[in-house]
């Protein structure tokens, strides 16, 4: 007989074992391979940290030289695949155009044995940036931009095709930071799609296609751009505490504070925060740094709730001239590092995922003539 | 704590509510709605069944006539997702076709409300048929069909479109039969896979592009497409005997038997093989037929393995010439059905599906510097 599970959503039920990450062991930790996040973050650039996850150690000079020179030459679209990408118009959800170019990849570029798994993933890591800067470009500048540049990482390429010049290093290093924060997060739902749809043996496309499209849920990703969308009609810190009184007391959902695993606090927000507040001096901010932290203190003053790594990614994109609607498609830039790590250790000791249902429906009834219905 | 589960892939572990149906709940059984599958393959068309699954009952004459009229007038493919089909070469997945097309499909008309979920699910499943035959038409026989053809079914517009002439009443029911056959299955990882990225509250394109996603693994769907490889491969009946005694042999895997769930047989079985008799008699086939009986009786008496779905439809779908690797298409065109009541399912009484994982990776360690590493 099936077993009935007590929390709905499966809520602290293991679906599996993992060596990639912990999520709150301690109330509040995170760790990538045993590595807590923080001394990632400060230390390591994101290439070195896809490269840990992907395949299991820290990279020394060599290996990471090798890795992003490799990274380096997978930036390129096929034209095909570029002539979807302008098929897409201007107000798609840019979640759905990863979600298409993944996928339109996939048949240009098949993974026809799981020998390749590392080498598609790379190529994704690569191009993806690529991809939803090929659109947004397009669609919104009507220019066909060369995807193909010289920068040294993934945060650089995306922020130079973006914006169309090469980006300064402290913009380059909080990207790097913000990769590195959202790359990986054990059993989170979008990683969970990913390994189901692993666990029928299918393909690495299909895999990050679903995983794209469950990320792109409101629950899910999303949070940054949705505490963008709030701190940015907020004039100064007294009118940001001002209006955040008023939803409370009106019992609004305010996004960007609270999480589902961390009781006490989230690890990453005192990372991006700090990023953040040197991105508002760099850029000469009074308004977006003092507003964020105002939030901040009310929500812990009025419901003791902590940011979480989305609140504080929302001013820093912001100071890096990011487009709120581009929030999550960075997400999946840096989280594909944590999917297809987690569709690699499904395959590596699979048994498909096929839980059962509590059956709530109607008794077995005979199915009556056409003309005998109501 | 969370709970260890005693199976792996949450084998027989409760993983929500259903009303939709039931599968082996007797050891054979198979009902949607309370109406056993053998009911409704007898007596209904597609058009009614998928009518129940999504809306909940049978529809009366009057409902049928204008759901299948709505449905017909949703075969036509913007020309936006036209030009993407026509850049999938001949030789992708038509899974991976499917996918990207979907997921195309909600760049242009994207779901913006969940009030929407009925009008872009029937808009999927009246153009799905559409979008497969399209590419393949295309990269097949270099041809730009018109989709918008006048025919009164899903299966009869399928393959209208697929072989170019109106397609013969026999051939036209063993679609309804075989469309009926394949639309719902409860928790199965296609399934699975929607009802995770519904409860994100993504939106309806993402949950079927993801669930297309993991049909598409040779673990889930796609038997029938391997059963057809290997019965075709026979010249008669005592050759298929032959063939099969060596592969149990030599212990080859043998697609199309067995179930994970069902236990003493498959009640979709008998009605797709009294089927494909009839097709055989039909077309005059002195060697399909026979060879498919004999599999089914080798495999009963040497393993006690019964015919599962997807064994006769194998002979069923060669004998109204539809390619081997249409196959799973066609069940995504019915199962889809399933899967966007699953999503509607989910939506109505939500929670994040967000499991925990057992973690077997390394503890807690410093991040060495560059040079120190090996």
């Amino acid at each position: 007989m099936a077993k009935v599970l007590s929390g709905a959503g499966l809520r602290g039920q293991v679906a599996g074992k993992t060596a990639l990450s912990t999520v709150g062991k301690s109330g509040s930790g995170l760790t990538y391979r045993g590595y807590d996040v923080k001394d990632l973050a400060e230390k390591c650039e994101f290439e070195e940290v896809a490269f840990l996850i992907l395949k299991g150690h820290l990279p020394n000079q060599t290996e990471l030289n090798d890795y992003k020179a490799k990274l380096k030459g997978l930036r390129g679209l096929p034209q095909a695949l570029k002539d979807v990408l302008e098929r897409i118009p201007a107000d798609a959800h840019p979640m759905d155009v990863l979600r298409t170019g993944c996928s339109m990849l996939g048949n240009l570029e098949m993974e026809t044995e799981f020998e390749q798994q590392q080498s598609v993933t790379d190529r994704m890591l690569a191009c993806f940036p690529s991809i939803i800067c090929y659109w947004y470009r397009f669609s919104h500048d009507n220019v066909r931009i060369n995807v193909e540049t010289d920068d040294d990482s993934i945060g650089g390429h995306f922020l130079h095709m973006l914006r169309g010049e090469v980006p300064n290093e402290l913009h380059v290093k909080v990207m790097h930071v913000s990769l590195i924060l959202y790359a990986e997060h054990e059993f989170n739902a979008s990683t969970f799609t990913a390994r189901v749809c692993a666990s029928t043996l299918s393909d690495m496309h299909s895999c990050i296609t679903g995983a794209i499209g469950s990320l792109r849920g409101p629950l899910h990703g999303g949070a940054n751009e949705a505490a963008m969308e709030m701190i940015e009609g907020f004039t100064s810190a007294d009118h940001a505490e001002e209006e955040m009184m008023g939803k409370l007391a009106r019992k609004e959902k305010i996004m960007g504070f609270g999480h589902a695993i961390y009781s006490e606090s989230d690890p990453r927000n005192e990372i991006i925060k700090q990023w953040s507040e040197k991105l508002a001096a760099d850029v000469g901010d009074t308004v977006l740094y003092p507003v964020s932290v105002r939030c901040e203190e009310v929500m812990w003053r009025e419901k003791k709730l902590f940011c979480n790594a989305d609140f504080f990614h929302a001013s820093a994109y912001n100071f890096m001239q990011i487009p709120t609607k581009l929030f999550t498609p960075i997400f999946v830039m840096s989280r594909l590092t944590g999917w297809a790590a987690h569709v690699m250790e499904q395959r590596a000791d699979n048994r498909i995922i096929r839980p059962s249902a509590e059956y709530i429906g109607e008794d077995l009834r005979p199915v009556p003539a056409i003309e005998e219905r109501g």
